[in-house]
């Protein structure tokens, strides 16, 4: 059970800068991956895939040609230099690089002079047991899309393929609705996740009317659990999206934002669910704790017919056990005749009566109480 | 049990899209179900019904007889060409086409150039034992209303009615009127679902104070999960009539709102209901739970008094049941007088006195407590 | 008790019509009760009373004096063709007349060109054991105002004998005070029953604190039913003051206005007070359930002390009420010298002296435990 | 304890007016003290102090000296004569008359052409064990202010001896500087009364951790309902100063407003404070029920082990104690041999270490299960 | 434990003014620390420090050096002469001054016509054992910033590290950065608290999962109220940056507002992590409550369970314990055989039989009831 409880841990560390800390700077997490980098560029015609180039290279060679559109997905965010080459090489802010690199941001839409940035939480199950919580981060300036992420996963295969296979509009529609691809693929996932959950509330509850045990408990807290991290990705999400639709930024154009709309629409949809597993999660409690208080009943009611019914009993066998007698003057014998109910004939059999009398009129009390219903 | 806690079913699929499937694109479900077609064409004069035409057929004819109004029913989506050529005729955009056939939307009213959109959710009994959950989507374009839903089930025979009888002015009112019948239908029908639940939770509540048992637990949560289900479908209702009220959409004329605000009036009154009966059902949930408290506490004072009485006047029993004696050392007999009590002349008669009076005592002491009284 | 939980029934059939009518259809409950009419007709001079008047005649007559305001009261609903004749007569839009015969509207204030119309719930004690809850609807126009209430019952004899007697300017100020007038009342109703309701929430308390019984958490049920019917009724009666005031109708004059602010400010103490006593119910069933947890304790520790007291005892008892024993190879006789202390001289006394020193530290340690304090 | 719950009572009668009253009506309750009137008139070089003077008198030489700002202080409200003379004198609407006498109204700020109106709760302590709610009203108009309060309690002493010494600007401020320090005391009162809730509530903790009883659930009930009965008053005070704030009234200057953000800032915290006690007031009654169930629970482990350990032990005594026995046919004699266990030598002494082990067994048993740990 | 309870007391006395003291008077409490004073004076090129300087030779030479921002860094308000000067020589309100030794304000920005005025709440662990709660205030006007704060403590060793470095742009940004720089330290402060919040919830949760005790409950009511502490500090704080960022004051620049919006942003995520504890608080208590109740349970299995298996058992033998018999007639001897099976030859062994079997059947019965299992 103890690995267990270790499964959706809500983070304190959201701001994992030193106290103090120069605000702007870019101080790397000794524990960040090495980057992986992948570039796609591509335009009406063409996608030209790039793996491994020195990206320094790569972002002199983009203003040459104009006509493309730019990908460049960075898998891991352990290496400063590139950060800082990416910052001086496009302009950027230093407190978006530092956004970049302090990966516990909440969702938001930040929009510069050249270009906007954005970042989303990636959360996902990770061995089926742990439920994980990176960032991307996305910053899109004319023709250029930088998506950053924290580990060497592959989130976005559906994007590649509509890209390689030219579907839709996505290769001649520019960046910003690349950056809304991105999100839409974030947004599906909480989607994904949404499904385990129900699935897992719908085995919780089949256990509870079944066979409930404390693991029902124990359970429901922790997909709880998972619905704050999820609730606390999804609402600022929301809010991005908001933000993105309204923004008067010339790189998100009147289209992307129709589809932005549609992914806001989701937002609004992941929301309803969290709150309506929220309220099935906090009925399963009342369940619980109800059936255990039902439980108590059924344990303390057979407790009390067996003890009603033979304490008594016993009692009347006590008193024809006791030994209370007659020294007899004469024989200075002991005559046990000073109890006399014991030598009544039949005294046994009468008492044998008298015991099955109390013991059906007791039956019959707890009966008539309804005791011997299922409550 | 198993089978009544399917019921109310809070499903997380209500995106049911593949992680990174393109937007925009309609994918059918395999389970939906073939369309049945039947297109209403009136004026104030006359209704012309027509079932099963080839519906390009009809579209292209529209343009034609501007003076009719279209009303063209689609019950079951499983057609991909129909919907695609729907889309293409009267020039849909391809995410509306996608949120007909993904039929998992939140209620909303999404404004287009040439035409408005709005879906809702149909809910209604399964066999009078569990909600269903279908989506309608109205389209409207100049003289066309189009209405699609999941299941070939007949929801509109009033609205048909009226049609045919030419009553009201729902023939001479143009398509917006003709949207907001179906959508009033549609909130009549939440009505009927809420009549179900406040006569369930009356008959809960009787039997909650007559004989409660253990399953009053189960139906007033499949009842909250019920309510759950109707409140995701009419608050969002709720503000896409709203935004239809508010929209500058020239297919929405004047009359259609003063009507749309009586539909708005429903829908807050069904929220309020909805408000009402989910603190009626915490208070069913609240006086079970005291309940079951009472009972133990009934349970606990039967077991108490019994024992109390008796455990003690039990021990005196066993006091003179025990076998002390002294050897005489003349007679090497026994002689039990070691153990005076037991040859006092009467004494028999004084223990069972005790007996009675250490009884009498704890009952008198049990019913100044008040342990006698109903809690 | 039975009849007890029939008192504050929240009706789900706030909404009456039939799924698929035709909206802005006048159709009448059966169960609707005869209309008794009563007109007052009056101006600052003088006041015009008149029952029972064909209504027809009195519209056509209204309009030739002009100088005086009618105030048309309609007790029972039960009559199509007067509303109807009303509706045609004074040009009153059908949507209206619906809402004046399903009786289950909101509160609410709807603006007109020529006219205005408001809704009330007129909540009152029936028989003082149940709670019944009508409708009260008012036509303001020109100067004429028509209140329509679903029973015989006398409810606005302040109104009427401030008409008669000249009190205050409400013969002066024309239609609009007189609607104010009528709403007022229905609004001091609510502070009667809230009135009504805290001396019941006082009752309950004092009975918590000197003899909690189930009773009580029936009632303080019931009580909350009470207040959510109350809750149901004030709020939107808030908001539709708040819309009166907010008018720009000629109808309601900048005087009405100010004293609509005072309404304004009685709902405002309702809903307080609502609040409130919510939260006074809470905390009554929060003592009561933490009385019988309690009350458990209670008799658990009376459980327990007697059972920890003299089980051990009884089974020290039953020890030397064993029979053991030697057979003597010599006599063949039964010696009983196989368990000695049995004839130890003393031993009896010894053994009660034993038991004496057990319940003495028993007893000690409960009451150092502090058992025998109220908990 | 019945005295005790008379504490907080949660007043209904907030409205005391007669259903059916004509509003704007002047009814004073019998109840009402009898007026004491001072009235301090000052300017900045002089106060001048008057009590018990004829107050048309004063009223009328007011307007002759207009240099001076005159404070009116009305202690009791039972004289109608006066509240109607002012008014009549002053012109003010019978409304607020109304609202002077009717002393249950929410905390408002009333602005009229050539006076302002607010009232305020005044909450104190009654002999250290009650919370008493008053109205106090302030009229301010011109060079006057007229403050009216329910009981001849003084409030304002800080105000007068400020007034008396001449420190700060409060006799060179005008009237409406006045009436904010009026309405500060009040504020200030709050705070008095919330220091000694949460000295309560530390005292109730304190006594929750080393020695819980029942008196813990009533007391903490009370503060709860003091603590209604406080926010009840400063929400509308703050909503009333912050309508004084940005009131457009020459009575109140902008410096009066920025003494008036201070006493807003101190609502705020007010109501902050309130909140933080509800938590700590729900966590009060969380630990308390916590604490009765792990006494039950500490109660009922007393029960269980003891009763475990000798109940069997108890049924073997018993078994040895049973008289099964052999007639012998020869000697037509009662032989015990019957029960053979009970002529072992040593059998005696072999049941006694059976016994033993059996409750050393179970003693481990316990032991291990953790029961003798404090839970 | 009644140590620990002392830990995070919410503090009643947040307004620790005299009722009726004049407002915007400099009352400083007798506990006030001594002042200590630092001041750093630093432009491009280099930092001056001075400690111990008399307060108004600097302020008087401030005017002289313009090219320097001057931070005047007062631990301690314990010096009255010295606010006040500050207040003359600055041309401080006030009503400022009062806030700065009145130190339980809430958070805020004051803005006048040549300064602004905040306040912020430091929250810091005392010995690791409680949280104690000071204010810090900022005044800042034109090129001075001076920080009071209530202790002694070095709260912002990183800010003067920064300036010595020279890294960032501290030493050219200007005042408003400066006060950015101490506020944006203070709510690094909070994440470095929320860290020890987290860290104990989670020690804390997996206690409850291996070894739940009484003081669970109590730690984690502690924590609950550090939450209040922290919640009641940072609610007003994003609303005071919030202040901040919108306001039009010269001496906050549009680039520290972009860095206020980072520190905004930091302010929301404190606000998202403490509502997320909040739950995972409410969701440890519920487990603890839900472990009791089962351990209850536990409890009553086996105290059900051996008593109904013996007490039955106990009864039986009871039975055979009885001394029925018979006087012979003839010889005057008691002859025994009055209860008959005693004498039946294996009568002991069919006994301990039929015990058995009743012992299997209630084992059997107990073991399907599934009260072996763990619940």
């Amino acid at each position: 059970m103890a690995k267990k409880n270790k499964r959706f841990r809500v983070k304190a560390s959201s701001h994992d800068a030193v106290v103090g800390e120069m605000p702007g700077s870019v101080t790397i997490s000794k524990d960040a991956l090495k980057p992986i980098i992948e570039i796609y560029s591509y335009n009406q015609a063409e996608v030209k895939e790039d793996k491994g180039t020195n990206i320094s290279v790569v972002l002199d060679q983009m203003k040459a040609c104009d006509q493309h559109t730019h990908w460049i997905l960075i898998k891991g965010l352990g290496d400063q230099d590139l950060i800082e080459a990416i910052g001086s090489k496009l302009e950027i802010n230093s407190l978006v690089l530092e956004d970049i690199v302090h990966t516990r941001q909440r969702p938001k839409f930040d929009e510069y002079d050249k270009y906007v940035f954005m970042t989303s939480r990636l959360l996902h199950y990770h061995k089926e047991e742990a439920i994980e919580d990176y960032q991307l981060s996305i910053l899109v300036k004319e023709n250029i899309v930088i998506s950053f992420q924290e580990t060497h996963e592959e989130y976005f295969e559906g994007v590649k393929k509509r890209l390689a296979a030219g579907k839709g509009f996505i290769r001649t529609a520019g960046p910003g609705y690349l950056a809304y691809a991105l999100t839409d693929t974030v947004i599906d996932r909480y989607f994904d996740l949404l499904n385990k959950v129900g699935d897992s509330l719908d085995l919780l509850e089949d256990r509870l009317y079944q066979n409930p045990d404390r693991s029902i408990m124990y359970e429901s807290q922790q997909l709880k659990r998972g619905m704050i991290l999820l609730r606390r990705a999804v609402w600022p999400e929301r809010d991005k999206i908001n933000d993105m639709i309204r923004t008067e930024s010339p790189l998100l154009t009147q289209t992307d934002k129709l589809y932005l709309r549609d992914a806001y629409d989701h937002c609004i949809q992941v929301i309803d669910l969290i709150e309506s597993y929220k309220e099935v999660t906090a009925s399963i409690l009342d369940m619980y704790l109800s059936i255990i208080s039902n439980r108590m009943n059924e344990i303390m009611k057979v407790l009390t017919i067996i003890s009603s019914i033979f304490i008594p009993l016993t009692f009347i066998a006590g008193i024809y056990g006791m030994n209370f007698a007659r020294l007899d003057p004469v024989t200075n014998k002991v005559m046990p005749d000073n109890l006399p109910e014991l030598y009544q004939p039949h005294g046994y059999i009468y008492t044998l009566i008298v015991m099955l009398i109390i013991a059906v009129i007791q039956f019959v009390f707890f009966w008539r109480k309804g005791w011997f219903n299922k409550m």
